[in-house]
């Protein structure tokens, strides 16, 4: 593939949008691959969803989002383990080439409790992604959402956790917007050699406008993107590239004028 | 010291009021430490505040800030140098234990050059404060503040700097609200013995009410405070402990309520 074809439209990026909206819009903006969030296939369901996006010629890169693993009661951790299973079976009907898994806050324990409950929790739901021929990609969040989102914040921890668990269908998924700032992650992504399942970009901007909506544009912030495109690749990822972008004025003007100018900017910059 | 004897109220806690009005609240809670911010020295200049200071009873833990170190510039940088030697000077005439730095974002040079940036920085004034007595400690920052104040984000780099330098006028300033999310920082902590040279605690809420001025009281949010000061006590430091808050509650708050509930906090708490 070369890197156009390497795009991936996550669905976060047009957030207003229905999945039926944006896998027409990948088909009018000839993109293809696309990255789905769970809550999006409610409105059609796991199969009708994979028929559409099928029919439609696209492929998928992610499914977002297995994990959360960390809970304060036994029944809410059964629960979750539930969840993640399902989460499982919906990518392994799309054809996902991986889930995404966002490793969840402490909710109540302590960091080395919550990240013990992550190890655990991922090592349990291996051999279901394993049966269902679903690979597992853990995603370190940026620092500011250790708090909210996932006690997994680096590079080298989700490295770690990989290694630990030694299970061919476990990874990391690498979003710029989460690493940029890491003084290890050049070191951590070669160490992700033969592991990098995903790989994320978006932008950091100056100021940043909020702490869960404050991504923009690639091209529109701070981060080396190039350098760690560049990176990733010789760490010998050749996957799709997933464009993830939260932010409150892109998703204003959510249309095919948004997707046109991420197509400049992925060839431009990333 | 007792613990109690250890707080140090850093002036940013009451950001509403001046150096005076901080320090007469100090005398009447009983607290022997304050931590001086720069800007809040102009009203009355250096000498007069260092004697008032003085003649309240009260010793100065820290004086903020040094640092900014990366211009796009050489005019700049030049300028920036000087700023850091006057600010050497204040921490001097004031008897501050430390000047804190806080290293600066890299302004439109990559990260990498921007460490370098800082690195050379502080080797370049380092012999002034040497000749002045001052000691310089060097604060990692929250990577949410990668961009916009500092692209020195972790312990590890701080220490690596630090040992780098090799010059026993430098060490670390160990903040929990910029460190408690990361996964090394209990083996940093140990590796920064005999260079620590500050510990601030505040707390981090859920959720984070902003990226500037997010800090909670401590027993208000999610970090180990307890475990994050016992481990800073193991490895060495029994200097005073800086409670700094940015936060728009309490600065709208700022009165001696505040400061009682700050000190009961600290003891149960920190």
């Amino acid at each position: 593939m070369n890197i156009e074809e390497r795009l991936s439209l996550n669905q976060m990026t047009t957030d207003p949008w229905t999945l039926e909206q944006t896998v027409a819009a990948c088909v009018r903006q000839q993109i293809s691959w696309i990255a789905v969030w769970r809550h999006k296939l409610d409105a059609l369901g796991v199969k009708q969803s994979a028929r559409m996006i099928k029919d439609a010629g696209l492929s998928v890169s992610s499914l977002c989002r297995g994990g959360f693993f960390s809970a304060p009661t036994a029944a809410e951790r059964t629960a979750q383990i539930a969840d993640n299973r399902r989460a499982i079976e919906e990518a392994a009907e799309l054809g996902a080439l991986c889930l995404v898994l966002v490793c969840g806050p402490a909710r109540g324990q302590t960091l080395d409790e919550a990240r013990q409950a992550v190890a655990d929790g991922i090592a349990e739901i291996a051999p279901h992604a394993r049966a269902c021929g679903v690979r597992l990609g853990i995603e370190p969040l940026h620092p500011m959402y250790a708090a909210e989102r996932s006690v997994i914040v680096t590079l080298k921890q989700a490295n770690d956790m990989t290694a630990a668990l030694a299970d061919d269908h476990v990874g990391v998924v690498i979003d710029v917007f989460h690493l940029w700032w890491d003084p290890e992650v050049y070191r951590e992504i070669e160490r992700a050699r033969g592991h990098i399942l995903g790989f994320h970009v978006s932008d950091w901007p100056v100021p940043l406008p909020g702490i869960l909506t404050g991504r923009a544009m690639m091209g529109d912030g701070v981060i080396e993107l190039r350098r760690l495109r560049r990176a990733v690749e010789e760490a010998g990822y050749a996957g799709p590239i997933e464009v993830e972008i939260f932010n409150e004025a892109i998703w204003k003007n959510c249309g095919d004028d948004l997707l046109t100018t991420m197509k400049q900017r992925f060839g431009k910059c990333v």
